[in-house]
């Protein structure tokens, strides 16, 4: 029997990404020889009964490491503008789910189902750049129909869950709510800002405003799923628009997607595409209330598809509802997913073969 | 000094809706003579401090009533499909906020806004229908752009609170809540769906499910976005296509509305036009963390609109985040408004001036 080969892995971050890649590491078991935990400061922590100790970042760390995994931050520089190229130098692959690389047109921007074969690209740089949450689950829903119908135009708006801003975000919510709850929901206006890791208070809330604000008054969240798409699907000619808001949830993105196409389709066959692609689990059965939910999707793998229509007046044109787990597929999973592509492609360049 | 004239005025409901429209008479001084109450079944209830004696609804209660405001009810019948007719053959006026007379070509629909003059339909039937919250917040927003530029196409998702759906759906939410809060936010799935009113759980979760589900898979909330949007705004030319969604808010709908227009208008033209609009409050600015939100719409008249872009790629294609408080704007104010404006245009034939 051939004995299976393993590798070093390193894992940078343990906040809500860094957590759900050691996690998706142990369910999906990764083939790891070592593997590494890594902090700005060190700590001992436990995910699902399993305990790790968290060391201090730093170069020689990743001294002996095939692929480092770096779980990125919102809002700020990522730890990997500091610390990718160090890992690199010492034989890494990289895979950074921050937005510091994402654009850079010699690090390929991947999602698996999309765009594989842009993963050799990793040679210039030994850095893999995984896309944005909010990204990744519009581009897996969309592939298949592009595939086969190119897509000409998407007019997106988002319902963003806490957790894509981390878990202090999540924890602002609970915090909100926990002392909205002790006051009997009476008056829902928190006056205190002063927790507040989010721009706007979220219990009982919904706000437009995901980053920062960039060029032409849209969000950076807004222009990664125009420029992201852009790039991972191979086509800026695709006319994006998207308007992208926080809710009062805790994992779990929801996006109302609607699309035109260049080519004829009619609503089945856009189904049957949906129905049959691997990554996507099509829940559309509205006489049974049937369309995906964040509450269904978290913890899951899967891009979750339902109420998906046609305009009516308008002609091969669709609306899709698109709810997939942004800690999962959003953000570790597709990263864990890019190394085991990186596996299966034998990118033996930078992947050091442990005997 | 002229004597103003007064009014005998009747509420039916004492739902979110029919609570705000007591509130909503006292607070804008509806010249009001006598004032009565029906519901299902009597008892008192107080509003804002103010007692008011709760009568069940019957034919004769409606002798000697000038202007029935009718609450309405969303996802069955309304109290307008028994008791109009018995009202109007009274002499009263009905306003209903239900949805059983909004298409009837012969009850006009009304926005006081975008189309007073129809009101003199009412002369037909007696009638006069207040149309659905979603689409009265999105009217007012766009008509005066519509006035200008002609819009010719509305793409519009929505993030609907729970009062949209009654206080029962509001409890709804509180009670989900406050189960969630007693075990520590740690599982969030609500497995006891037994008093749910709402087809879902709402705390922590957004589903694209409101009303029933009808032709093409479309709900009946958005259809209503489209067919009393061509209603109101007399043009059946306007190809609109909506997805509506639940968030788990109290009070006040958000929409991310997207339109084209038909003639050239820059964005500083249209922010403009918002901008001197009565009924419009532009909050929009970026820098200042200033768009407009449920929180701060909660309780408040105005329609506030922010977040006003241009799709970089699609030549007089705008974004407009649209917020209103569902049961002011969205319902029981414009269905005041409706009555204020059955006074100002003096329409005669119906009402009764108390001398």
């Amino acid at each position: 029997m051939k004995k299976n080969k393993l590798y070093n892995v390193a894992v940078v971050g343990v906040g809500a990404v860094g957590i759900e890649m050691l996690r998706c590491l142990k369910q999906r078991h990764f083939p790891v020889g070592e593997l590494r935990v890594f902090a700005r400061s060190p700590r001992d922590i436990e995910v699902d009964g399993e305990k790790y100790s968290v060391k201090a970042i730093s170069p020689e760390g990743f001294t002996g490491i095939d692929i480092a995994l770096f779980a990125g931050t919102e809002g700020e520089k990522g730890a990997a503008v500091s610390f990718a190229a160090e890992a690199v130098k010492r034989g890494a692959v990289v895979i950074d789910n921050g937005a510091d690389f994402r654009m850079d047109p010699e690090i390929p921007l991947i999602v698996p189902e999309v765009n594989p074969k842009d993963i050799k690209l990793c040679r210039k740089k030994g850095i893999i750049a995984n896309p944005n949450c909010s990204t990744i689950q519009m581009v897996v829903a969309l592939w298949p129909i592009h595939k086969i119908a190119k897509i000409k135009r998407i007019i997106v708006s988002t319902y963003q869950a806490a957790s894509g801003a981390g878990k202090s975000a999540v924890e602002q919510l609970k915090k909100e709510l926990s002392a909205l709850n002790n006051k009997g929901y009476e008056d829902l206006k928190i006056s205190d800002a002063q927790e507040r890791v989010l721009p706007q208070q979220l219990a009982f809330n919904v706000f437009p405003h995901i980053g920062g604000f960039a060029e032409e008054d849209y969000t950076s969240e807004e222009w990664k799923m125009v420029k992201e798409t852009h790039k991972i699907m191979h086509s800026d000619k695709i006319k994006i628009s998207a308007t992208t808001a926080r809710v009062p949830v805790r994992t779990g993105h929801c996006e109302a997607v609607y699309i035109e196409t260049k080519k004829d389709i009619s609503l089945e066959q856009l189904k049957d595409l949906l129905k049959n692609s691997a990554s996507i689990v099509l829940v559309d059965s509205p006489k049974d209330n049937l369309y995906p939910l964040p509450v269904d999707a978290e913890g899951k793998d899967g891009v979750f598809v339902g109420r998906v229509r046609k305009d009516p007046f308008v002609k091969n044109a669709f609306w899709l509802w698109v709810v997939s787990d942004n800690l999962r597929k959003g953000a570790a999973l597709n990263a864990v997913e890019i190394a085991e592509l990186l596996i299966a492609k034998k990118i033996k360049c930078l992947i050091k073969v442990i005997p």
